[in-house]
């Protein structure tokens, strides 16, 4: 693992911060001057900084219990839109090794993984709403639940093909005929182990807040790499993206409001009582008003990609299920994500309207195979919370990371000052501004990942 | 509009066919030597085709209630899955005036469109099942429906951007601004449109079939071309794509029970009264046997697009919702799509469970934006039912366009006699057979739209 770049700069992953009332979602945020989180010292790349005059350092303390992690660093920014940061992340080494789902965590796993059969290295960001508390249990649990998901199905994993029974159970002569006509590969057994270890967590995170009596949620962004391939998987307004010379990549997709619209309609058609009455939900261009009564106007319901006119009616009046677009559609007047963890006991201000039915916890799991690629030492995936994407295309932080690692060759501390670059362009704080003068006042954190030294024999197998 | 290519060779349109006992869709074919139907003598590329003995000629009786169809063939070849051909077609202009919903048709639309607001052109295959009832129903309707839709929105279509009002009323004077930001282009209403004419027409194929104590269902595959646009609207497993001298894109995709897999297991998850108890909602590799119960088996449910492994129970044994892969895979042990128009009364056989619940009648519709094209004379889009992809890959069907007309520029029946050499290829009838020397002996309808007319002044408006 290369040394310069696997560090951490978090907010504590200790004990969840006191209760706070619930803030709505769909308050705009007080503009404040952004405010700078560091671990002095031990970051080389922020030694630099002086002109950020709030800076405090934070500690992270080590947990036993949680994984081996070999040190980490990510750059956060807290918009201070809460007395805490709400974005959080954790990254580290994953060490798999053969275990019976239920079977005592820790006899499982060591702390230094002595005896590891597979290993590999996990990175997640998660961007907190409604407090911070979601974010701080997503990065003290997914991990663990990822790799007992892993775990779980590791003798699949190392076998050719996943076999159909597990623990060389064969009934029948023809099994892996059936396994490769299916087109079962090693790598769907990993997404399905990423999609489950989503849910779990999201179990986890609904009894930890209830039994805590506190609320939020937050959304998911994780990257793990494994057998020669980088698993990226998202739920929520994240962002990955492969950076190389010659090619920029998306590896996830943001999943919003009005991203799975057709999927909101669509429960709230087949579940009205969701609404309870207060909601609409067909889609306008605005809010309808009064004067719009029996007029045509333009709409689209669950089953439409397309526009059509209709004639308007009282009920169409109500608010609408998803409204506004861009950065301000929000679910239900509250919510600027579809997918998630957390959120189970939010509701629209002032009724009794859960969002948690029509948020999923599921992410969506790209697969990037990392032998395929020729990597290039300059190749990288950033990883950013929605803050970043809002000031910043994809190409205009392509085009940084390959002039700012361009100029750094020699610079072993290059992809963490690349991610601290990054970040404070969108607060305005550098030579090279975003070209329309954008400032964002989120909190950010971002990931750079050198591919190079994954793609090199890491695979631990 | 082209003359040499704008014909039609299909069963005739009229009145349904006698009732016939439904043939359950599950069970395979019998092979019987593929029948050629044709209209003897009205298409020059069928008469040099002597080595078809058992051709009978069909004629099309025009009905005075339909659009005035200038005329119209396809090649359709009858593999006597049953005494009719399950395959139907249609294709015409469409002429577009301004009517509201609702309005008696016979008064708005005139059969040689004297004073037509916008004209276009209709291309439709229609792949039936259980009998040619439905697709016969299809092609005799569908294109009333789309006109309806599209008169119902057609002030809308003409102008620089969709109103929010139709007929003027402007409420607000922002409203403009409201349908720019959620990018409502003219494109969506036609979208729009495609998407709610497929739905009404299932709503008459239903009413319809009913009445006549028919059963049946059929995919549908339509192409229009419209104000400089072809839009491409699918339900089904037809399968139409674009092929220039440098490229092949394909127009649409398949709706199977394996590509929609997730929508049908979440509908099972949410209402398990539509399985009565009789199927398992869950995926495995092969249907489970009482061998398997207490193993760990391959598995995946509907929020997974990945695997994992269960302990099988009793109740994994069960025939699975969705079973077989490729062209095995049925939906209920029974039906090989997953979208399409009709089959209101089918069930699986000797039980009560209806299929409907988990059909879709709404197509998936893609525009291709032909003033961008910059197109040539050889640009086609080639339009199929899936017994013509079941032998041919995309690139296999370009590679035998190009040179096909390459070889035949001064012909003035090129396309049609394309259309011909494509599916007497799948037939193993040509010198250039398919490389793997593969044969089809589905009912096959394919038309080949040259492009270059469709994008050259032909908007009609």
């Amino acid at each position: 693992m290369s040394a310069g770049w696997f560090r951490r700069r978090f907010l504590p992953r200790g004990p969840l911060p006191a209760p706070q009332p619930p803030r709505p979602h769909s308050s705009p945020v007080p503009y404040r001057r952004p405010r700078f989180l560091r671990d002095a010292g031990s970051c080389p790349g922020t030694a630099d900084a002086p002109s950020l005059p709030e800076a405090r350092p934070v500690r992270c303390p080590a947990r036993s219990r949680t994984l081996p992690w070999n040190a980490g660093y990510a750059e956060v920014i807290n918009a201070e839109k809460s007395e805490f940061n709400e974005d959080q992340a954790a990254c580290g080494k994953l060490c798999i090794q053969r275990c019976e789902i239920g079977a005592e965590e820790d006899q499982e796993w060591l702390t230094l993984c002595p005896e590891e059969f597979l290993t590999g290295h996990y990175w997640a960001l998660f961007d907190g709403h409604g407090g911070p508390a979601a974010a701080i249990l997503a990065a003290n649990t997914l991990h663990s639940c990822l790799r007992r998901q892993l775990a779980a199905i590791v003798e699949g994993m190392v076998a050719t093909q996943p076999p159909m029974h597990l623990s060389g159970h064969c009934v029948c002569a023809s099994d892996p005929q059936f396994v490769k006509e299916k087109g079962i590969k090693t790598e769907d057994l990993v997404i399905g182990a990423l999609e489950n270890a989503f849910q779990e967590c999201d179990e986890v995170i609904g009894r930890e807040l209830e039994a805590a009596g506190q609320v939020g949620g937050c959304t998911a962004l994780v990257a793990v790499s494994l057998q020669g391939k980088l698993y990226v998987a998202n739920a929520g307004d994240s962002r990955a993206i492969l950076v190389r010379r010659d090619e920029v990549r998306p590896l996830s997709s943001e999943f919003t409001p009005e991203t799975e619209r057709q999927r909101i309609q669509q429960l709230a058609f087949v579940y009205p009582e969701l609404l309870a009455g207060e909601f609409t939900r067909l889609e306008f261009p605005r809010r309808l008003k009064g004067d719009d009564l029996g007029q045509k106007v333009l709409f689209r319901d669950h089953h439409m990609n397309g526009w059509s006119y209709k004639y308007v009616e009282k009920s169409d009046l109500k608010y609408p299920l998803i409204h506004g677009q861009g950065r301000q559609a929000r679910l239900l007047g509250t919510l600027a994500v579809s997918r998630g963890l957390g959120d189970h006991q939010l509701r629209v201000l002032d009724t009794n309207i859960h969002l948690k039915p029509f948020l999923l916890s599921v992410p969506q799991v790209t697969v990037l195979d990392m032998d395929q690629l020729e990597l290039q030492e300059e190749d990288v995936v950033v990883m950013a919370t929605d803050g970043l994407w809002d000031v910043l295309s994809n190409e205009q932080v392509a085009q940084m990371v390959r002039s700012f690692l361009l100029s750094t060759q020699e610079d072993p501390h290059r992809f963490s000052e690349l991610a601290q670059m990054l970040i404070h362009t969108t607060q305005g704080k550098n030579d090279d501004p975003t070209e329309e003068g954008q400032v964002s006042y989120d909190d950010i954190s971002v990931f750079v990942i050198p591919l190079y030294s994954q793609g090199q024999g890491s695979n631990g197998h």
